[in-house]
């Protein structure tokens, strides 16, 4: 499944830009490297590999990796290495890698508008979502970087909108595709993405770990994701909670 | 007609972002700052001012102000001042500026998702026309940034994706809103376009006004403007080409 994502991520590419551009190889570095494509699985495991998913699963993963590329700049988190590589604004410039990020939040909307076989409502909807869950992601960088020191409070609110949105717009496009209520999967969505960034902390010790300490964590990663998988057992096959499911 | 544009945005600002949003004042100061306009006018004026072209045209000009945001940042063009403003990244910070910018080529989307009595079908069409052009202006300016000395097939490439592109989109959102065939809105947006960056080129003695000198330059304008204008007169309000026509 990672292998399809990759090469359609690839069609795309090579579709939206001019073999001489000098932006490709590094677009090509950052959304074909070794990243774990979760989100884009997620939503072809929900939709039970529907064949209009798979571009919709393209679309989240560029929104994805555009907001990586621009958290790494020297001006936010300053991060030189990503999955073991260069980051971009290493491996060229700071203003190829901010247009870069630019021209990966802005192809996932064309993808959708040209996606042959879903119904015009289907794909705005898929629009909306993507859009309003993308902004939840830029907001929460933003208010991660605005804090001096952090409560459980100020926590909880940056891991919905950094890291849950995406995820949750991972779930609901999948309603959206499966034709059925967005509600419930919302709701799943958020429970799946705020027990991997609680299962991120545990791993990177990370700030989760320190206010809550590594009982209460796992706890809540236990119950979040099995609450996840009773409702959507098909996402067991990519289950990334690993040592919560060796604890409970 | 400006007010009416300007009013639009401030209510879609405070529909997006919370009043504690720290991105907010940032915001409503590039976005409502003294800027012309122009796009957003244009797109009304093609369509008479037709009531669901008002959200289309505040669309518009949030991305034309994003691509700004970006633009000015001390990794590419490194402008402290716009419209004789201080920019963002001098306001506040340059990561401030960075996720500003992403907001606004974000919002866009929903805001065309969003809006009610446009058919499905516009509205993915909008969408498309939008993400199409946007990802050409941010081609342009890494082709112009990429460049080492210029000439002049280079600088009609760099006017067209980086200045026509999205009056090109101003162009044919009115005609998707117009019901009418997208190819002669296209081509006359790419005029007003290239006329319009002669137009600043001669006031600026920028890369045009030194290729080509400013008899020709003048010619252009004139010739690209009045097709313009001839076909759709209803432009002519808002002619932005004043020196222009005193010399035709």
């Amino acid at each position: 499944m990672k292998q399809r994502i990759a090469y359609r991520l690839q069609s795309l590419i090579d579709s939206f830009l001019d073999p001489t551009s000098p932006l490709k190889a590094g677009i090509e570095h950052v959304l074909l490297s070794s990243g774990k494509l979760l989100r884009p699985q997620i939503l072809l495991l929900l939709t039970q590999e529907h064949p209009l998913a798979l571009d919709v699963a393209c679309a989240l993963e560029m929104l994805h990796v555009s907001s990586l590329i621009h958290d790494d700049l020297p001006c936010m988190d300053d991060d030189a290495f990503r999955r073991g590589k260069p980051t971009l604004h290493i491996l060229y410039d700071e203003a190829h890698a901010v247009l870069s990020g630019d021209l990966l939040m802005t192809w996932p909307y064309r993808i959708l508008s040209e996606i042959t076989g879903l119904r015009d409502k289907q794909k705005s909807s898929l629009t909306a979502i993507l859009s309003t869950r993308f902004a939840e992601v830029i907001e929460g960088q933003k208010y991660d970087l605005s804090l001096k020191s952090i409560t459980i409070n100020d926590l909880r609110k940056i891991n919905r909108l950094k890291t849950a949105a995406l995820f949750m717009a991972a779930f609901e496009c999948a309603a959206i595709i499966n034709e059925e209520p967005l509600c419930d999967y919302s709701i799943q969505g958020e429970r799946f993405g705020l027990a991997y960034q609680a299962y991120d902390d545990l791993l990177d010790e990370g700030p989760s770990l320190q206010l809550l300490g590594e009982e209460l964590l796992l706890q809540e990663i236990a119950s979040l994701s099995q609450a996840v998988f009773h409702r959507f057992p098909l996402l067991t096959s990519i289950n990334p909670f690993k040592k919560e499911l060796a604890y409970s």
